[in-house]
């Protein structure tokens, strides 16, 4: 079957939901929106290959979705309102069932959050998947990296490592990533790995109360470094409030779990900071959310990351991908 | 060598200009950007794989400059003002070389232009480029396709057909993409194919005088017919008013010239209608910008696309790259 770059993607293009605000979606050279006034226009792109970013044995509806995802993370990051996508997708061959499945996913996760996919193609090519996702924030108000401020705690949404486990689990032989698994715990790692929730809603409630944000794509201590460095300052990290759910604990034991949850990437929960006023204004934006938010750290004068209470001392070094 | 995916997008990031418009570039979880008031955000997305978009041997400068050209367009063809892009490179290893030569070609055109790279990344996988490029239009002025009305006439920019003409040579033998020809006409032919120029400044010059547009990627009819059937027309083509290159013609023969003018892709001229009041403005303009604008048929009610005049009759079938 030849790849037929139109029926393709516009097989693709019928699933999507409208908006409002695309004057002119796809079907023309490029796509028409209309930006609401007073917002700047926020942009993110990430891409994923098959057998570099995701097990090569993983399901269609899991790569839609996390491809997706990743991207969305990042508007997360940012303090965002998601608003639109574009997609790039390379395939081996036009196959309608896979293309079904990984629209199922995709969109799952786009309607979900209000996302218009509003351009992009299909090639033929080995599997990839580049997204360019775009939002909005009123100006001025976006988490930045280079926000962060000596005095403020640091803090970690979520239960992170879980996804790097998951991942060890499938190395080992010990996990399916394409079929639920029995155990609970198991299965609560591997969706985590195989479907991570982007965290759009934290990201539009720490707006005004956080001051620098990442989301955890690398690894905890890579991404926070990234604070770090783009900030000016340290962080230091309290390996014992680095919050560890009960799964990671009972699949790895305590030091392990540590472990993933400094140095495992693909989480995508949001590590920020904030100043110590806001604790309990970040605790009823937790309780809202029902989603945990734990102070992990602070931050002081210096430069870099470090955690105390760490086997692994001062190695902070991220995540490079399972075949990295 | 490993890939580094952080040392290579900085790489690439260093040499982008900067522009009073962009809040944040890259190095952030997403880009911050300030849209001027009044416009609409128009956005495009085009992918280019290695042995279906371009010939495997093509000269790393010439694939940035391509990957780049072939966005834009799509962007000239809205009328659309263009300023950043997004980038997503998937390479099979991390050649600075390779990088450094690719970069450019990138930016040769991109600086040409004044558009910053603002986001992407690099990955491990067999070589792709995906751009997402945005621009702007004032509220209600792009170039649509489905705006062609009945008494229109049909218009191309420049000598469509010679980048189809190369690749044609190429396949046979007779061209070799990566380096200067000593034939002038081959040269020519050379270069609209590996360093395609879109024509922002007639997209620019358009507003106002022409009904519907597209750029010519995938063939002369084929593109026509995207606009015929958006705009619920007819577009009959003269065969023999379709501009047909010198260097075309000695290469060719005036038969299978006119063939790769009208079904031929790659050449990234613009199809446009107007109304037939326009004929002088649009002369000033090929006047002004030093780029011939023919007249090549008219609108009619119907449907389709024909060409009255060329041996292969109604077979506007596209063009479907040259694995296809």
């Amino acid at each position: 079957m030849s790849l037929d770059e139109f029926g393709l993607i516009e097989r693709i293009a019928a699933r999507t939901r409208a908006r409002a605000d695309i004057a002119l979606g796809i079907g023309d050279d490029a796509a028409l929106l209309q930006l609401p006034p007073g917002q700047q226009l926020v942009v993110t792109a990430d891409t994923l290959n098959a057998g570099v970013h995701f097990p090569p044995e993983t399901l269609p509806a899991d790569i839609g979705w996390k491809a997706l995802a990743v991207n969305l993370s990042d508007l997360a990051a940012m303090g965002a309102q998601p608003a639109w996508c574009t997609l790039a997708l390379s395939l081996p061959e036009a196959d309608p069932d896979w293309i079904e499945a990984f629209a199922d996913g995709f969109f799952a996760l786009a309607d979900a959050h209000g996302i218009a996919l509003i351009g992009g193609d299909t090639t033929r090519g080995p599997l990839s998947i580049s997204i360019t996702a775009m939002g909005w924030v009123p100006a001025g108000q976006a988490l930045r990296r280079d926000a962060a401020r000596v005095g403020d705690d640091v803090w970690v949404s979520g239960h992170p490592g879980e996804a790097a486990a998951a991942l060890q689990l499938w190395q080992q032989g010990g996990l399916d990533v394409r079929a639920a698994a029995v155990d609970g715990d198991l299965e609560r790692l591997r969706q985590r790995l195989q479907r991570p929730a982007p965290r759009l809603q934290l990201g539009l409630a720490l707006r005004g109360l956080a001051h620098a944000a990442a989301d955890v794509s690398d690894g905890l201590l890579a991404d926070l470094g990234h604070i770090a460095s783009r900030s000016g300052v340290e962080a230091v990290v309290k390996g014992e409030a680095v919050p560890l759910s009960s799964a990671l604990r009972r699949a790895f034991g305590a030091a392990a779990a540590l472990d993933c949850a400094l140095r495992g990437g693909d989480d995508y929960e949001l590590c920020f900071t904030a100043a110590p006023e806001q604790r309990l204004a970040l605790e009823a934006v937790a309780s809202r959310l029902a989603l945990p938010l734990t102070r992990i750290g602070v931050i002081v004068a210096g430069q870099g990351v470090r955690c105390e209470g760490d086997a692994n001392g001062a190695r902070a070094s991220g995540y490079r991908h399972f075949t990295g």
